[in-house]
């Protein structure tokens, strides 16, 4: 978090609102024809007034030049420092299918895959094979009883599954059994830390069963484990802050990740529509509202201008419902910057605005990257948007006499 | 290295290319009357139709306010942060005269100076003595034979000379000879820690002979030393960035310190043409080049500011020869700003762009500190600059799930 330790003392707990919409994959670069971003492009009229009257900027969400996952971008927009708060990929998928991962807890991303009879990989994923395949398979793999551990198999889709494990003396200290190459066969996992032996030893116990459940199989014969990894220990944003903080999102990933920040989750259904319904009928029992916005990222990732720009079109409708509320101080923020014409995430500094009382609009004329450039936040650190936020909800007082 | 251990895996060797050119001193400010800077005087179209489709900025070459020497300003653009790895002025200087120092060494700035029969300093500087007196003075110093050591002494010019000491078991942590003040004895050199009490016998007994070998000469019958320093051991900007790095410059500071970052020094001529030359022959055996412009920073050390614009246009005519390359990322920048008008290196922002297949141009409509105010980069430590570069060259995955 933020510089905890000097800046403790100077939150305060008021009944002021603090909402914070993040749009995931906000930040966009222009078409290569018409020059123009996803944002110049879009027809956006209420995040262009929104813009006319707030203080406009970017967020970096590691560091310039560095591209970060969901995870690092989530984590530093609630204020903690990504380098230091690794989410490993196992959690990460975890959380994806809203399994109840806790500290403590290992999970690791599966595969099903193929091997020959002499037990060399033929096939990493098994042929892709479908869903309706897999979802059994796990099923059975799940069955498995392991002495002493609570070990679970999720289904994610198609080939990859999630292994999850609890259970006393645990730790994600451990190598991972895809060697990355086929014609060789799946590695052992090693403990690479002595307190790692046990988690160890019942991933290799856990393969071998696993290898023995899937032998009559013709493609999905066996499996590949990677990523290991528990809940980084995060202090509670709740805590911290002194918020009662609560996050509204359709996708499991984001719930999960709100929930490693102590964030309470309220239950909400699939679209942003539903979920701004969620944050109205709730409105009264936080004081901290992070609600996520995930069709700008999907579209960005699938390398589809168009249908990023419609999703930030779509966006913009929902927006009045937001700015009603008329929260004491409203964030529009973005974990990254997903342009359309990269298909993934990118490094670019994301888009970032804040409207409370205390902004009166600053010659910004409308919601992009390059009208941004005018604004008066500049680029500062993602960890550092909690901060804005705070203040212009009146949530931070004076530091020092 | 920036955050080298979040990121250690983050970094991806790939074919693509990356030139980073320095301009050295590129950065200036407006002239007194005319209200224009270097840049915005000089006719310097390659550079501004380059500005208008690259990413542009500034980077901070130390911290804002503070002016750098060559060495951080090289050493941050390098990705080291200048602020934990510090060289000495004496190594700088055996490096600007091509001596082979080497991890271990201890290299020392000297003086000749005149001292009265006394022992008082009369003239720090020997009344500033040709390098045609002092070449074959430091030819005899260079003959004292110290039992053990490898003693080795170069003349700089005028009065300057290196003293270079190789030998097991030295440190430079060796106070100073020289009193900055005349009308008293030139100082004993003292071993600042326990571990340079062998250097610091050494550089007494070096200064004893050399005191006795010049005792007849007028006015340089004396030495003082200065600036002890070993190179800092830094990791290989090759291992860490997953790069095969090679630097191209005409002045051997430039080339001493990219032997320290660990580049491969490519022999060159002595003009920028010719080290374009060099570059375009070599281009194919590395994935990173660094290559250095000088004459915008003499010129503005001299204070000159025509001469200043003047550099910039020659460096001018032969960018599109560096983009004509077409290399997968090229960045422009600066290891510090040297305004004429100021007349040495200064604190200020220095301009940086990076051009690559992801840049479309932002609406900067020329290559000055000005235009660069509008560009998308803001401002930012010079030790990210590396990390901009990479990320668009494709050679940084993404951090985190």
């Amino acid at each position: 978090m933020i510089d905890v330790d000097a800046l403790r003392d100077s939150y305060i707990s008021t009944p002021s609102k603090l909402v914070m919409l993040v749009v995931d994959g906000l930040g966009g670069v222009p078409h290569t024809e018409t020059r123009l971003s996803e944002l110049e492009t879009a027809s956006v009229p209420n995040l262009d007034r929104l813009a006319q009257r707030s203080a406009c900027g970017f967020t970096i969400p590691v560091l310039p030049g560095v591209t970060p996952g969901s995870g690092p971008g989530h984590l530093a927009l609630f204020g903690y420092d990504p380098l230091s708060h690794f989410i490993g990929r196992g959690a990460m998928e975890a959380l994806g299918i809203d399994v109840d991962l806790r500290e403590g807890d290992v999970a690791a991303r599966g595969n099903f895959c193929t091997v020959d009879s002499g037990g060399r990989l033929v096939d990493r994923r098994a042929g892709r094979i479908a869903s309706e395949v897999s979802i059994p398979l796990c099923h059975e793999l799940d069955g498995i009883d392991l002495d002493g551990l609570d070990l679970r198999v999720y289904p994610v889709e198609g080939y990859r599954f999630v292994l999850h494990i609890r259970g006393a003396g645990l730790s994600d200290r451990i190598s991972e059994t895809d060697p990355q190459a086929t014609g060789v066969p799946a590695l052992q996992a090693k403990a690479l830390a002595p307190e790692a032996e046990r988690a160890a030893s019942a991933v290799r116990e856990f393969v071998t069963r696993a290898a023995e459940v899937l032998r009559n199989e013709e493609r999905a014969n066996m499996v590949l484990l990677r990523g290991f990894s528990s809940l980084p220990h995060l202090p509670s944003m709740g805590d911290v802050y002194r918020l009662h903080p609560a996050a509204i999102a359709a996708y499991p990933m984001y719930r999960g990740l709100a929930t490693i920040a102590g964030m309470k989750v309220i239950p909400t259904g699939r679209t942003f529509a539903e979920e701004v319904n969620t944050l109205r009928e709730h409105y009264d029992d936080h004081d901290f509202f992070y609600i996520h916005y995930k069709p700008a990222d999907a579209a960005g990732e699938d390398g589809n201008f168009d249908a990023k720009v419609r999703a930030l079109e779509e966006l913009d409708t929902q927006l009045p419902r937001l700015v009603e509320l008329d929260p004491d101080a409203l964030m529009v923020a973005g974990d990254h910057s997903t342009p359309a014409i990269y298909g993934g995430h990118s490094w670019h500094p994301v888009p970032f605005l804040v409207h409370s009382r205390w902004t009166m609009g600053e010659g910004v004329h409308g919601f992009s990257e390059r009208a941004f450039a005018a604004g008066s936040l500049g680029r500062m650190p993602a960890t550092q948007a909690m901060l804005m936020g705070l203040a212009h909800a009146g949530k931070i007082t004076k530091f020092g006499p």
